[in-house]
């Protein structure tokens, strides 16, 4: 993929450009937090995060949810479907913690009644501010009628990762998603779902199990991360990921 | 007044337990900003604020909406109905600036095609922070369908505000409403409807009207807030009120 034409150039992924619609992702051994400012190489980052997402998308999109995933092609590469991405991030919370936690004047690990969702701009200067319906409106970044359809996709996805992940032992705490549009103009989930971007907690001890090992310099648990994604696998034996 | 109960003391008002359901509202030559960092004396704010927010509150309560507001017993006081408020303060915006300007990195003055809505948690620690619906209900302040009620009551209190401050050349650029629940357990609006809590703009010279002249040290044009004030008393010489 050496001369293909790079897209996007991230910490964490490549974007090329493939032929027709298509765009080839590839993971990347990186991580980084809190804006960039902190960031190391894990070793086999990039295969386990590309083999998490093609299963997690795979598994959203057999189950009647539209994302960008079309196959995946190496054990750090995805074949999918290029969009013009919304700047907006979506997060579906089942559990308080992070920035709602420190928003609210919160402990990390309250249950809510409800189901959270949060619109955040995606704008790295103003700090990716917290926004409402009505300013993502107002900025002409969608219409309350796609608003709507983001939401119960959202919820949907959370209804099927909550059931997923419960199958490998795992809380799914939290999760970030982006949208975008495809090029016959549908909104489609569009990004990664990964550790990176999901808070999971082990039910039973709650031990984490995602990127806040790394923001908060917490001792990673290679094997039981392993045993987690090896159960996880497992459980999905019908589906075929390439 | 001197001998009644006091619920609440602020700094621009002091609030007595009447009799029943009664309370006082006595309004105080006193503005503050910033949290109670910047503060001073204004004469006759008080005289000002209160014959605002009476005429107003009664406006709203002539065209249906519940508010707590009965009276006005003087120059300074009113009298209203006692509520249990719920700590969260509803923004109407139907220009951009302030404090979403800012967040959003616009400058003020920017129109948006939707009326914009927030919600504020009202705790100065936390710096009343943005949240959202699911927030408030997260946190047990109100129901989904009390957000509801108070959205549209809301959107009918800017429809008339708009309507009102038009009729004496200024324009309601946003303004701040917070909502209690009164003894018979219904939503009523609980709250002064002031230049402290209004952005009014004179419609032809934008010029600043409402408390940003203290927060930003503009000068006081004592002259033109007066007029606007008799304008907007004659143009409701209708209603009487005290």
């Amino acid at each position: 993929m050496a001369e293909m034409e790079i897209l996007y150039s991230g910490s964490s992924k490549v974007v090329y450009k493939g032929e027709g619609d298509d765009i080839f992702i590839r993971f990347k051994d990186y991580i980084t937090a809190f804006y960039g400012i902190k960031g190391a190489r894990i070793e086999n980052k990039a295969k386990m995060n590309c083999c998490i997402s093609s299963m997690v998308l795979g598994y959203l999109n057999d189950n009647g949810v539209a994302t960008h995933f079309l196959e995946q092609m190496s054990d750090t590469e995805q074949r999918c479907r290029i969009v013009k991405h919304i700047p907006i991030e979506v997060i579906v919370r089942n559990v308080i913690a992070g920035s709602m936690a420190r928003r609210l004047g919160l402990e990390d690990g309250i249950i809510p009644e409800n189901t959270i969702f949060d619109l955040c701009l995606r704008d790295n200067e103003l700090g990716d501010p917290l926004i409402n319906d009505h300013h993502a409106v107002a900025l002409g970044l969608v219409t309350y009628e796609e608003l709507k359809h983001i939401y119960e996709v959202s919820a949907k996805v959370n209804a099927l990762l909550v059931d997923l992940y419960a199958r490998a032992g795992i809380k799914l705490v939290d999760f970030k998603i982006e949208f975008g549009r495809a090029a016959d103009n549908t909104l489609v989930l569009a990004d990664e779902l990964t550790p990176d971007t999901c808070r999971l907690w082990d039910i039973a001890t709650e031990e984490r199990m995602d990127k806040d090992r790394f923001r908060r310099d917490l001792v990673v648990c290679a094997k039981r991360m392993r045993r987690w994604h090896n159960a996880s696998l497992t459980n999905l034996t019908s589906n075929s990921y390439a």
